[in-house]
């Protein structure tokens, strides 16, 4: 059953629902794959005109969109109005891309006469749209990681349709988005199965998604343990499909000396605003924060649990969310390796937590593998080395993630060189100035790091490399020229 | 144990010797791992240059390789020789990529001043290496799927060390090759982890050297089974790793009327030759043909089974692969929905064996799902089609393939739309003329095609887009001066 449910008092708004049931999945994939080949041969112009009208729809609705959402979620109307922006934003953002060619770009090699291997045939290698996408929402993101998120604009970029399923964490605005979407496929005369929509909070609903024939690739955003286990099934099909999972992570910060001497206190500040941004629902929050031992190094921690003391994160997403997150920090708090700094126990039935912060050393952070999991939510490990060397180890140790943050690494020398080696071998993403929350949607961005970030680290779920998940590259062999000009895709 | 084996007699050449142990493969390994950030340090010329010195070394060792390949594989020499020649011009392709600047494109997206989401930070997206690559020979091309093959020329391209496993089918070349190599990397002054040999017919080294830990990715050509198996072992680990598997295909070779009336007698003399080149013991072979029902269909057909029964495909490269061709054409012969066209029984002792075509219709073979797995060898199935849609629709029931090949799709029509649609959903390449036996080495070549073709159809095994699959996009925000110069590769 799904409930729409108010984040801030955990209320019920209005009636209950069914989710959606087996026959309905079925049908909803049936119709993705039945628009498929039409929806392929569609124009970039087309998609482009698609893309655009899923903004402005999004835009016209603002009002009623962003409150059910602050309802829903309880993240505030700035932040969702933001969000709202950025979700339009990159809608645009990949009609611009379409229309520059982005998606249809492809290799040509002539053929050169004589024996191989300097004899060669004509080669032209272009992408063909992978076929129906099923799209996870995620819970964090209302709008940028949900049913009109990213994932969804790319996969429509691609010239692939999509089958939503909505976070029931936000089950009234995942209708109330979907239906905009399915009245603007609508108005632009392209087939329904373009975008279907399927909901449900049961394992059932997702499972029966990844298992559908016609479903040719997966993107998801969400836990750890949500995404490997629908991973899994996307593996184990008879016919298995990419599962391009970003699952979170650990983002580890590294505060170097010359960071803390230039402008610690204020970085302290920053550090901890960006740990509490959104209750630290964002798989980007900094959660282990690699600081130098000694007088300098004990000063900025002083300072940061100062500032992330006095923060009051607003509440938490859902009820699952929060006990999550209460299990978490429990599980840090009897830890014998950890020394608590900020650690106020609060009620569990008050929405809002606090933040939680611990300190340990490099040794024991990486011996501790239960250390190295993701605690969803505003709580972050301060680990103390002594060397760049224990820095660089600590990086290891956490093994993958979408970000490191190095403060401090603007000159060059054997020791930023180790750290951006490290920090390069485990991320995605690799920063140097300002904090990992907040993901830009540009062409150079990439959001997707070694396991267990990302199941797929070579793609991102974040800018305009996106839509290479869903095309898949073929190589026409003395392609006839009609083929040529439709690049690949005939209608 | 491994022991060099003549193909052509079975009789056993020289001594026997003991597989790498466990301990073996893991030095083999760590000197990789140690040799890895210097080598991903490496600058492009350094690595064209090594590239290079391979060829070269290749090349001047030729005689004595070709003819150690002659026996252990029995391919013949005019084969090998241009086996050879494609495999250095392959080595030199990656260099000339490299110089070009290929293995370190990058994007550079400027920052914008302002809130998001239009405002921005300064990224860089760059590639590093992804680290040490286990890469494991075919048996079916001594020269271009083996030591030195594509896997390791891109991998080395990359700036990745390669840990080769040998195959067991071609053992004495296999460390020849490996010897040569290491010659040239300690002539580079390189580290010897840059090239990395170990050697086993059991499963255990495979098994020992996919759960390395510091195995960051895998490149395998081989058989499905061999290659699901290994496939799982990389998804399995603590930190699973990208398996790029190229596992062979069945190759759907489909006959239009408009190319029977145009060369029709001339195609299944050249259809018979692809089929038998080198005993059949390609990945690309053509396994399914689709022919026309009706007059002009048969009078294809007989053409071409004539020309089969006219073969003479040499001896195969071991017992154990001929052992499993035996089985596989035994199992067809047993097949009540197959009618045989070209069915002569040879006693399994003779080396060489014959080839064998049988028939049947488009309904049976998609309702028997043995039929659509690959015989590797001289070994086809004609399958009769009323229709065009019969022929889309057996394509799909193939599912995946590296190759689909469509005579006679030149002129546009609803047909041969049809066709090329259902053609680029199965493979990776699709060919409009000539036979899918021979794989051109260029930008825009893709090997590797929808499972069960590939483990990762993104990807591809031969061309120069073989790199992508071992760097790793990381996006650098707000990267200082000295590491954009460095295109985000510390040394």
């Amino acid at each position: 059953m799904l409930q729409s449910i108010e984040a801030r008092t955990g209320n019920a708004i209005g009636e209950r629902w069914e989710e959606s049931t087996a026959a309905a999945v079925d049908a909803a994939v049936q119709a993705g794959a039945s628009a498929s080949d039409a929806f392929a041969a569609t124009s970039a112009a087309q998609r482009a005109t698609l893309l655009r009208g899923l903004a402005t729809a999004l835009e016209a609705d603002r009002e009623a969109l962003v409150a059910l959402a602050d309802r829903e979620s309880g993240l505030g109307l700035p932040r969702l109005n933001g969000e709202l922006d950025r979700t339009a934003f990159q809608l645009r953002g990949f009609a611009d891309v379409l229309e520059r060619g982005g998606a249809h770009a492809f290799i040509d090699d002539h053929s050169i006469a004589g024996a191989p291997p300097a004899g060669r045939p004509h080669l032209t290698r272009v992408r063909v749209p992978v076929g129906p996408v099923a799209m996870f929402s995620a819970s964090n993101f209302p709008f940028a990681f949900s049913v009109l998120g990213g994932d969804t604009a790319s996969a429509l970029a691609a010239g692939c349709p999509v089958v939503v399923k909505g976070h029931p964490a936000h089950p009234g605005l995942s209708r109330r988005t979907a239906a905009l979407a399915q009245k603007v496929v609508a108005a632009q005369g392209l087939r329904a199965g373009v975008f279907q929509f399927v909901e449900g909070g049961s394992i059932e609903v997702g499972v029966a998604l990844v298992k559908a024939p016609a479903i040719a690739a997966v993107a998801f955003t969400g836990s750890f343990k949500g995404g490997t286990a629908l991973a899994k099934v996307a593996a184990e099909r008879p016919r298995p499909i990419p599962f391009y999972g970003e699952l979170g992570s650990v983002n580890p910060l590294v505060v170097l000396p010359a960071a803390i001497a230039r402008n610690g206190a204020e970085l302290a500040g920053t550090l901890a605003a960006s740990i509490c941004l959104g209750a630290g629902q964002f798989c980007t929050s900094p959660g282990v924060i690699v600081v130098p031992a000694g007088v300098a190094g004990d000063g900025f921690v002083e300072a940061f649990a100062a500032a992330l003391k006095a923060s009051r994160p607003h509440a938490m997403l859902s009820a699952g969310i929060r006990a999550t997150f209460d299990r978490g920090v429990a599980q840090w708090r009897a830890a014998p390796q950890l020394k608590p700094l900020v650690n106020e126990v609060v009620d569990a039935t008050v929405s809002a937590p606090r933040p939680f912060l611990a300190e340990t050393s490099a040794a024991d952070f990486i011996a501790s593998a239960q250390l190295h999991e993701e605690v969803f939510g505003s709580a972050a490990l301060v680990v103390r080395v002594a060397s760049t060397d224990e820095a660089t180890d600590v990086l290891k140790a956490v093994g993958g993630s979408l970000t490191v943050t190095l403060w401090g690494a603007d000159a060059e020398s054997d020791d930023t060189r180790s750290l951006v080696r490290a920090a390069t071998q485990v991320a995605g993403r690799v920063l140097f100035s300002g904090v990992p929350t907040g993901v830009a949607v540009t062409a150079a961005q990439h959001h997707g790091g070694p396991y267990p970030a990302s199941t797929q680290p070579f793609t991102t779920s974040v800018g305009y490399a996106a839509l290479d998940r869903f095309l898949r590259p073929v190589a026409l062999q003395d392609a006839p020229a009609w083929l040529i000009e439709r690049k690949g895709v005939p209608c």
